[in-house]
């Protein structure tokens, strides 16, 4: 995929539309994305650092796309595991996807994500399956 | 925790604020909280349902407040787990949370959502940190 | 799956033999099995608790074999989590595996393992891949 | 930690003496042992690899050593992650644990294992509880 391509599909969905994901650069089985953490992603005002839920959703991002960039087709998440290593103050945060084991059946890949400092604040694992583009039509994900 | 406390501290966090959580009821040892999945919330245009950083998000929500209904003091998610077995379609969504183990310096809980329809969407566990009201001040989170 | 099915499957592993796990009853959707913490199973002279591994594998078999229990076929893990709430001390530990989803491609279990003090020591979860007996002959799993 | 500390630590404990893992080299932040998958580890006699366990329980190892190599103190796991991606056949299986945020209060690592033929076979994750030599008399894990 290329980066006009990434920058399409993550412009698709609604919540990734919120988020502002952008694409960055595509290297074999890896992906670079980033994103800036704004006011309103915030978990609460004692720490000023966002949500859990916003780092989770952009493990989740990070790792689909470590596959969605490489392949055509779309993949479900089966099951996802985030750790929270430090707080994502707001500012640019750099997301790593990279693929841990890409099977026909199961993709598991990792994600990483970075604060503007450079310091690795989050990071995890999602179990995926994946669609090739030509089983796309009539499957029935996790049926 | 009263309701009307439940909901103070929910409003209190802006993307809390944003996914618009509410407090249904607080049981011993469990929470009940609930959410509408909007048209913003969507992860991809093809399936239709809630991206997966929304349930992970739920799951954190349910898993903290399950420990935040009975204690004073804060709470920080060290890892988060999350299983998706269904797509979390429009409409309302249940959140159950429920302590697992409760320890002084570890906390273990799980939630499950629920669509309109009875069903499980999603479930997990998070395991958290807590922060009783007179340690707060001066504690420096998982450094 | 009778008791004496239960327990003819679970002496045909050889791990499964070394651990001595021994079915107690079935239930719908659930499965009671027993094992005893010996000498040789410890992790450390200092704390004389179970090796966190025979929690992990005391998870994983309760997680199968609630699966297991209720259908004819094999199943395998894709992913496992375990979490350790209280040292495995020597003496028999109950462990009780549920499911939570059962699906065609993807089933999802629960395991808690509790002391002979009736307290919770671990539970966790696994992610698995069915194969219903039909379907056993000429799979490749996870290929 | 010398390669003869690290022997002598892992000889200590009973359950990793059953299963005899090796140290092979201590390098910063990462730690590289290994062990021979034996008849009596095996799962099932269709597919003839290593039970689940055996691989978490290798995981656990790798993640706790990755800390252990390059402090003085002990470790305890909160909660582990395995992924299954390939059996565990018998013969030489490598694992490779390496640190990814090592806190005061929380520690996170990695644990790769990794095949005669250099595949990947199993990864995952513990986030542990440290205790430093200074520390550990008078401590309660988990308490």
């Amino acid at each position: 995929m290329t980066l006009n391509e990434l920058q399409e599909r993550l412009q698709s969905g609604n919540f990734n539309r919120w988020l502002d994901v952008r694409p960055v650069s595509v290297e074999p089985e890896t992906v670079n994305l980033e994103m800036v953490v704004r006011e309103d992603m915030l978990g609460s005002p004692i720490t000023g650092a966002a949500h859990g839920g916003i780092a989770a959703a952009l493990i989740d991002i990070g790792c689909a796309f470590a596959w969605l960039a490489h392949n055509r087709g779309r993949i479900v998440t089966i099951d996802l595991r985030a750790d929270f290593h430090r707080p994502l103050m707001p500012g640019i945060i750099s997301i790593h996807g990279a693929l841990v084991r890409s099977g026909r059946s199961i993709v598991t890949a990792d994600a990483r994500l970075t604060g503007a400092d450079g310091r690795l604040c989050a990071s995890g694992r999602a179990t995926m399956k994946p669609y090739l583009e030509t089983e796309v039509e009539g499957t029935n994900a996790l049926a």
